[in-house]
């Protein structure tokens, strides 16, 4: 068994790692930190950047732990007991419309009651779905997943699929990606250090395959328009967000930190009515790809 | 009894009234109108407007039937069957920071087994607080109630505190207003005709309150720090809409038309992390502002 301190651990070095990876990328802004205590007990460590290719970012740690909100027992079917859960959460919107959204999560949740389990997963959201883009990214996901059971990548991308979906616009929100959770002993026959292993795989994965979207997306020109799309696109994310995000609704219910779980709102954001893209405009071309089961691989 | 082709009817009268009233107090804007039909029964007359005083507003007016969905059905306790519902709702986005948001919605509910009730509500909210402005609507809005019930008032004007209320935030979405529900024969001792024209009596409240709140901004300056202040208010404007509102969350569980639900987006808002209003700027005033329970008349 790992110690819980040993993955909190881990995770704390993945933040470090991945902020590295992206303020260099980035070429001009630099992470800020803050700490923050819980009152129940833990706390995190918050990295945020204004940069000059990321708009506005996050790279959040935390590692909490206290009696499990009554709530989740009862969704979970578990005895009053208590919980550690600890992870790293990034959320990226980047000023280039031509540049994709980006949101990654892995976290691990063990109870007092002995239970445990990994979760996690990347997603993309193009606010121009570039097909080539699409297609790597999805590679690079498959290619970590691999690694660790052939299962895993068609499993978890139909997962992603059907969970970043804006139910309300029947939409996706992006080209989706990998989402996978409760995996523990009885998931894929694998151990806890083999899991934690794959989980820890997903976040070094990060940057690696968004740095290069960063890259592929500095030469494409884009003007008014595409920064107004851009702008409704991620009113989408936030739409997303706040009405059908499990993570988002449960932290807001449950007296979360505020300010981390809304760290992945959008720097600005807008609303029109009733607009549709103009047919064959690559406005329209972005919209047809929003969709589940698109085999990008 | 009222039938319910003259309670839309007049509905849809206040809906021209607001429009043409608001139209010339925008000084510019036209409002451009649609035509909606719903699947299951009825639709709607939208009316939206980006003006030269309104950045962007929704006079919206609806009278839809067909069965009941399952979940209000549930949730209201009643067996399957049908139901009609009509009614006015408008958000108004000013393109002036010193100028409110302000929302109203006034509605007539009734279902195939005899059962009706009246709905409604008209709530402010400042990107900066003037006093004087939320006496003077709240005296506005008083004075209408008074006219049908001296408990009406101070009844509805709690409930609209409870109501609009950003529990993640601990803040009110403004300064409150009224709000009241489920107003039918066993509430306040009044017929579906005096309640028909208390519900109406506060349509027509609407406009002549809100007209004068857009003259007292007109004098008012501001410049690049007081825009940006709006744009944070009106994010929180979208997670109060998107998080907590029931009509909101219902429309878009429900498959209602997203459009129309969703007029009430502002035409942009912003999120930042962790910003706190400088100590005694006019931000943080108006921050405290955002409590239950002011006593503004």
């Amino acid at each position: 068994m790992l110690t819980k301190e040993h993955i909190a651990q881990k995770f704390r070095t993945l933040q470090d790692d991945i902020c590295r990876q992206l303020q260099e990328a980035d070429g001009g802004g630099k992470f800020t930190e803050d700490n923050w205590l819980r009152a129940e007990g833990g706390g995190g460590r918050s990295r945020v950047i204004e940069g000059a290719t990321i708009e506005k970012g996050g790279v959040m740690f935390s590692a909490v732990h206290g009696p499990l909100p009554e709530v989740t027992a009862k969704a979970m079917n578990l005895p009053p007991t208590t919980f550690f859960a600890t992870g790293v959460s990034i959320v990226l919107h980047p000023h280039s419309p031509m540049a994709p959204i980006i949101h990654m999560n892995v976290r691990y949740f063990e109870t007092g009651s002995g239970r445990w389990w990994f979760g996690g997963g990347i997603d993309l959201t193009p606010h121009y779905v570039v097909p080539e883009d699409a297609i790597f990214f999805h590679q690079q996901l498959k290619n970590t997943c691999d690694r660790f059971h052939p299962d895993f990548y068609p499993k978890f991308k139909e997962t992603a699929d059907d969970y970043f979906y804006i139910r309300h616009r029947q939409e996706t929100r992006g080209v989706g990606g990998i989402f996978f959770d409760y995996l523990d002993e009885n998931s894929a026959g694998m151990s806890q250090e083999q899991l934690f292993a794959f989980t820890y795989a997903v976040g070094q994965t990060f940057a690696p395959t968004y740095v290069p979207l960063l890259e592929n997306a500095r030469n494409r020109r884009w003007g008014e328009a595409e920064k107004k799309w851009q702008m409704l696109r991620r009113g989408r994310y936030v739409e997303f967000n706040l009405v059908w995000d499990r993570g988002t609704k449960f932290g807001l219910e449950t007296n979360g930190r505020v300010e981390s779980i809304l760290m992945s709102m959008p720097p600005i954001a807008s609303w029109g009515y009733n607009l549709q893209p103009k047919p064959g405009s690559p406005e329209a071309e972005t919209q047809a790809w929003l969709r589940k089961g698109v085999d990008w691989v």
